[in-house]
């Protein structure tokens, strides 16, 4: 098998599923129904590093959220497709809507219904907090939980394997 | 003893408490003494999984949140019951009203009221944030602390002990 | 020095702080100010018992909020004191009104404010999440964090001291 | 390289970041785009101290909250910045309006912006919970994550190094 940095070093779509990936899976409601949902800020400016290196984020959830909506639209996601009961077709529309091979393609997730396109992306990932038949699944599971910095972790990774890490890093050291 | 396996391969009624098995027994207030609930994204579908294996689902709580009924009513659960001070009186009432043996009925708890039912149905299970007393009673203790997946694990147990979950789970793997 | 045991058998009122013993000393706040307060069902039971115990119970923090007082009340505490700068005048007001000597005074607090009660009571608890210097006042810092069942193992210790822990648990074994 | 306990022994200004330091990253929207922010009470009062050992603070965030300006003016921090994209101009603007060298100036960061600052004080911070890449940068990195406790353990290890912490201490002692 291809190392973990062969895999990544083509990834030009970057795919994210939210519960338990950029969340640590809490489900936060209210007494009127109204939820609230818990991101990570060093996630957060891990997904902008990845789109300053030129890789397009897309945001793909079984739930819905309006708080998943806004932070998509302040990280600047490209796609976000939520309260989808069947990802699968929603991985073959992006690919030929951008006219991508798989190869070129990672998705991140954690539940069985992340399976399907964790078999069929170039670069899969999950996280340790995932259920084992998920993480078996993956090239690569993050050391980090999800919602404490998995997504961060996994954004330097594919930046890293892409040689694009250190000059995005180089302001900050000059 | 008989297995844990062969406990759980005759469940036909799982029961839970909330505080501490669906949550991880935080008890979240607002100034105006509105309370917030902190479910799991894992738990909710492994409980989907379990009931799509035919296994019917018990929620029995001491306290009572709207928020709780909302959550139920999403994941399908066929029997609420809140507010319950003595809750064996309510395990009596689910056996007669579905003519099913204690020994067909699993239930998951945390604290010392819960301790008449682990005694009496035929699958106990509780977590490993429950105090000794408590966890001394189950047939089973979940390795993942309560809110954070025990309720996934106990579905994932409980169904594989069945045979259901390699099938329930063979449409991700097409 | 007696044992932990023999310090805590003679108590009959359990004085405890609020922020890093009842809560992990989280303060969540509201764009508008507003505060929401996180606490342990399990903790709750366990002053319900102590309570249950004759064990007279009061609540002692530097802070307030509304939340507290809600709390406090459903959990039936005799004293609530908040928003108290200096806590050694309410220590001694409580000696005074209910006739007790310090010896059969328990507190328990995880910051250098609680100090000088801790240097004075009967039998002094502190948390694993409180700063060293605290910490060392304590005849007993629990094993569980602040939040997630400290006072409810302080409960537990204090009613088994006693020699009632094991009657007031003996219904749920019926 | 000089001791850190030498490195904070000159500091007169204390200089924190919100996200990751003062709270554990999480970032917690509801469904109308408001953001609660989790602080830490035993921080809370380590700041108070550090301050009451004659030490100014000043807060410097990449994000704005109106939940942090209000947790600011409680603690008494004498400069408050929030919504700073370029943390460097703030850091040099500090430094002479109060006249003060770098070498008297600490910064605690966890995020890969804060590396600038990092690289010019004269005491640098960071959490366990922050990037290698930032860590290294950093002269010390506490042992207690943000959000639980990180500000204060940096607030009791420049005051001892100062010689400031016992006396300070000391009332609560006699």
């Amino acid at each position: 098998m291809p190392s973990v940095d062969t895999l990544a070093s083509t990834i030009q779509l970057a795919i994210f599923d939210v519960d338990g990936v950029m969340t640590d899976a809490s489900l936060l409601f209210t007494e009127t129904g109204a939820e609230l949902k818990i991101f990570n800020a060093l996630d957060g400016h891990g997904l902008k590093l990845l789109k300053a290196g030129g890789i397009r984020l897309a945001l793909l959830s079984g739930r819905t959220s309006t708080a998943v909506n806004q932070r998509a639209k302040d990280l600047g996601f490209d796609f976000v497709y939520q309260g989808i009961a069947d990802k699968l077709p929603v991985l073959y529309s992006l690919q030929a809507q951008l006219g991508l091979s798989l190869a070129d393609m990672s998705y991140m997730g954690d539940d069985v219904m992340d399976i399907p396109l964790l078999r069929r992306v170039g670069f899969a990932l999950s996280v340790p907090n995932a259920p084992a038949i998920v993480r078996e699944q993956a090239h690569y599971v993050t050391k980090t939980p999800g919602g404490h910095g998995a997504v961060r972790e996994a954004c330097e990774l594919i930046l890293n394997a892409q040689g694009k890490l250190e000059p995005l890093l180089a302001p900050y050291f000059s």
